[in-house]
């Protein structure tokens, strides 16, 4: 009974209350995604649209390569969209550093609407949530979502310098360096320069999730207890099971937080006995952008950019070709700092749900 | 010529190029501030909803403190409307500490989805558009918007603990203790329980802009440009001119920043001739928070509290009323980090606008 480390054995009736569904009408248009050096030598390395060995993106600091990053990916995304920045309505962004520099650094060049997020590794999720409701009730014809991470900037904000060489427990995960970047459109703005890659039928904002987790090592254990949130109120206000999708994943629990969600959610079912139990349907996008046997990441991915080049470059993809019909896209995020651990806080997760489908036929 | 310090001469054409006007159908139902000690005893003490004379309502550190205040606003923001956190859709929260901790933990307690933002000195702006846009198309029927700043937990962070007692520039500003919360909604949603305290008619999210200020003790002065920016495109988008409004008020540029965008905007005109002069209609919350004769902050308040509280507790009940009939609400932002500024980038600003009416007769 691994599950009772974590959750009380009988389910949280709560977790089923009706919650926040929303389906816009929209479509992701295009995507483009930007990684580091270690990334692009995972198994995912042959996805990306850019890479740089070394890091640094020709900058002198890590944040300023961070930013880097999101500046190329806005720009490859609106390359493969075959529009400029005059045709996106909105840009809703946000990383990892302290006051989101990476993003306001970033998309500086780009004259479009800034709204800023922080929804820590939520941030794709959240990003691509807004834009969708924005393109679905019509207040822009195309919206952009960005976000991105950079592991060496992240180490030295939220634990030690690299230099320090510090170690980490095994449930300890790495940060992803890579920046994602989405367009979000209604209709066929482009005139059709490009097919669309999916779209969002459906969207669910998280509620924060806090159960006690104080280990700032072990975010997988912080973050779990929000997806099993989000995920039994969607499953509860959207009817659906498991079973209709063929793919549940989430943005980067890593291996020892996934664990822990299939965990949760195999005590959970529908009022009408159907199994919320993911297992089957279940992967992590932190487990899937680095080798287990051969990158020494111990939990796996981390940070706002792990989802986020996971879906751009791998994911998308597969739902275009039809190879993914529909799935359950889960970015989660902990809602941590430095300070609050230091203060002795617990750490509180959130996750924000996408429902992502193959693009109708003759679009 | 004050303004050539700032601006060219003659003034950038791209300011006027069309840009995301969104006009939804939203109220704001019910408002709530808490204010500290330094703001009750400035000139809109009376107004303020809560306030704590030591800063610390009741916790042991300032960033707890910090999330204390945005609790008791949304507390105080659901019985003035008398909801509960059931019949709140959505809630967007954003604070000035690193990874928006105010937020997270002080609306840990409210089981309602949480989307956070980053957006400096523009949340309560920020917050409130995205409220007015959700609720608009029928996302959620009540939507909450709630933000903060804390004085010492602000010098700690972003300049020196309060014990160092550093002296500031003229120019610098002094960080609000405050939070405010607001609810919107597009019909009447309480059963008519409190009438509302305004319309939002119109919103424009603004674009980041960087003219170079790279004095972090002269916020104003990085800002104004982007409330000059999102001033000119909306007054191009709506073809409206400052005299079709009561007040023009901004988040916090305080006494500096609110000279130089004074300066600025007399450089404009729409394509009819009318003049975009602000000076006669102009305010800003930052100035009208403290007395400048008697408190010593400098160039005035400063912090996501400021405009949130300044608007929550002396605007709205004037808008109300009809004292102020229509008036253009815009909360600035600076997008720095202490590290962005210790490695020598300049400092963008942003501005997102709100165009605020009072209730129709028999609301």
């Amino acid at each position: 009974m691994k599950q009772r480390e974590f959750s009380c054995p009988v389910p949280d009736a709560g977790l089923y209350r009706p919650c926040t569904l929303i389906r816009p009408d929209a479509r992701i248009l295009a995507a483009c995604s930007v990684v580091g050096g270690k990334e692009k030598q995972g198994p995912l390395g042959d996805c990306f649209d850019f890479f740089n060995p070394g890091d640094r993106f020709g900058q002198d600091t890590w944040e300023k390569a961070e930013s880097e990053m999101q500046r190329m990916a806005m720009a490859g995304v609106l390359g493969k969209a075959g529009l400029g920045a005059d045709d996106v309505g909105v840009l809703f962004a946000g990383d990892l550093l302290n006051q989101c520099t990476g993003s306001a650094y970033g998309l500086l060049g780009y004259d479009v609407p800034y709204l800023g997020l922080y929804g820590a590794c939520s941030t794709a999720a959240e990003g691509l949530l807004l834009a969708a409701c924005f393109v679905g009730a019509g207040y822009a014809r195309a919206a952009a979502a960005v976000t991105s991470s950079h592991n060496a900037a992240a180490e030295r904000q939220f634990r030690t310098p690299l230099e320090y060489g510090g170690q980490r427990p095994g449930s300890g995960q790495w940060t992803v360096t890579g920046a994602g970047a989405f367009l979000v459109t209604r209709d066929d703005e482009n005139g059709g320069a490009c097919r669309p890659l999916a779209r969002i039928t459906a969207v669910m904002p998280g509620m924060t999730v806090d159960r006690g987790v104080t280990d700032a090592n072990n975010m997988g254990a912080a973050m779990a207890p929000a997806a099993e949130s989000t995920l039994c109120r969607y499953f509860a206000a959207s009817g659906t099971c498991p079973a209709d999708y063929d793919l549940i994943v989430t943005g980067d629990l890593g291996w020892e937080g996934g664990r822990i969600l299939c965990d949760l959610m195999d005590t959970h079912t529908l009022r009408d006995g159907r199994s919320l139990s993911v297992r089957d349907k279940y992967n992590d996008c932190g487990m899937m952008i680095f080798s287990r046997n051969t990158q020494d990441t111990h939990s796996g991915g981390s940070g706002c950019g792990c989802s986020a080049v996971v879906l751009a470059s791998y994911l998308l993809p597969r739902v275009q070709t039809g190879q993914i019909r529909r799935m359950l896209f889960m970015s989660t995020g902990a809602l941590l700092s430095p300070d609050s651990v230091r203060q002795g806080q617990s750490i509180p997760g959130v996750a924000h749900l996408l429902c992502i489908e193959s693009p109708k036929e003759g679009e």
